[in-house]
């Protein structure tokens, strides 16, 4: 366990960024893709490609795309529900396209307006669409692990779109809890079951931290053998259905922990909590994250007076 | 681990509002005790008996004590620091009185005034006040996972500290992650050397979630055969070194992932996300707790219009 390293995601810009209310500018939007990859990460997911009337908040994706600074050794991520959405991220020139489809039929049609069986058959035209193209596409199973509209989900559901998804030549897939109703039990079942299909290198899971269970979610997805974790600077993102409920497992807490249990991430963390003390700027509100506020367990404080 | 059930210590009448700077009248603590033992605690820590210049928010320990409704099967527990404060929860009429020391010498001065080896001589005179008393003593290990003011505490002095308070007849042992800086690997590493020494039914995990990692950390402890965990309603409680960070690990969200995983706990879980959304009120603040917020993961919402 010592000797493998965790592969953190950063997904603020995309996912914590589409919920919130006040518009961030594309300028900062870029400013902080930039910065965080600064601070070491292999791979950000930085936009969506979805209708700009359903995400407004993200629709400059293009821009932004068009205006980060590439760090070599970085992938930069955008999320693409349909063929529509993966046309226009290939002409932005994204390295990776995460398809998304809900495992949970009420939730792909809320989310989606159509059924799971119609989201995967547009990811069949799109992998015919991106052959050759220099693109990775990794497709993602949302509400894996319940739904919000329909509850638990039978695994065995989960599995069969994991193996469409292999069957259509997808190489990289995520389970995403999407409103946070996981549980470590579940989540070492799950994981162990899809690792059976899917390599380490090529498994991300998704948490949020909607109750609180994130960060023992990822514990048991690593003891399971789950090496790559999505996760929000500061916690950001939500649950439309949760107001005021934290959103996606907060990155700088989630690479504390790594860290002090001796997993390496390759991430400047003291650099992750400037930025995620930055973030009530950016989004007019404070955010879950708790390192941020805390600091690390290694930053001591002084002795009291008097003591 | 599917057969075995979760004890639930209830400590936020004591460790959540110790630290309340607004006053909350005895009334309203007697009643939140009560509620609290409604909802199916066999153990809840109501107060403490330090000194009321120290800890002026529980300042009416002796009266809460002597107003409480008691419910048979209930533990109604007291903190004590030194043989003063003892005879005091004696008078009180207190079934058990949680002793405290920390392992950290600089923490154990801070906060009690003198050294750990001073705070235990104390404690050997207090067992022996106490033999014959209908009385049980439990007694914490403080800062078992790390110092504010000095970092990390070496695991063979704080098994010294349980071997002390064991060879002084104490049955009950508490590890306590005083100010939130235990990750999950060193939680295993630890309470599997204490359970060579104090049965899992007597050893108590005490957690802060100052880092987001306390629901991680009783993954890994109860992973380790620890059954016993302290926590606060709300999540109420704070370190004082931490402004804005969270305190104890919430109960309502330690309950609810403990259901999931199907673990029993003998509390009744809507009942306390009740309680709970009734606390801003009572300490006129929001609440870190998330289940509260987010409701139960089988909490279904109606599917949106037109979906």
């Amino acid at each position: 366990m010592t000797d493998a390293a965790m592969l953190v995601q950063e997904v603020a810009p995309r996912d914590g960024l589409q919920i919130e209310a006040a518009w961030v500018e594309t300028a900062d939007k870029i400013a902080l893709v930039d910065a965080l990859s600064g601070t070491g990460f292999s791979r950000i997911e930085v936009s969506s490609f979805v209708s700009p009337k359903a995400v407004p908040a993200l629709r400059d994706a293009a821009a932004v795309f068009s205006r980060i600074r590439r760090r070599p050794g970085t992938v930069y991520v955008a999320l693409v529900p349909n063929p529509k959405g993966a046309e226009r991220a290939l002409a932005a020139g994204v390295d990776e396209i995460n398809l998304v489809a809900s495992v949970s039929e009420t939730h792909n049609r809320a989310n989606m307006g159509m059924s799971p069986a119609d989201s995967i058959a547009g990811f069949a035209r799109i992998m015919d669409s991106v052959r050759g193209a220099p693109v990775s596409i990794n497709a993602t199973v949302a509400t894996a692990f319940g739904c919000p509209f329909e509850g638990g989900q039978p695994d065995d559901r989960v599995i069969a779109q994991v193996e469409r998804y292999l069957s259509l030549g997808i190489t990289g897939v995520t389970l995403a809890d999407t409103t946070g109703m996981a549980n470590p039990r579940q989540v070492e079942r799950l994981v162990t079951r899809v690792l059976a299909l899917v390599p380490a290198e090529r498994l991300t899971l998704h948490f949020h931290n909607t109750r609180g269970v994130g960060l023992a979610n990822v514990l048991a997805a690593w003891q399971a053998g789950a090496r790559r974790f999505d996760a929000a600077l500061g916690g950001l993102g939500g649950c439309p259905f949760a107001p005021g409920a934290t959103g996606n497992i907060c990155t700088e807490d989630l690479v504390s922990m790594a860290h002090e249990m001796g997993i390496p991430t390759g991430l400047d963390l003291p650099a992750l909590i400037a930025l995620s003390r930055d973030l009530p700027r950016l989004v007019g509100h404070d955010v879950p994250g708790q390192v941020a506020k805390a600091g690390r367990p290694c930053d001591l404080h002084p002795v009291p007076q008097g003591a």
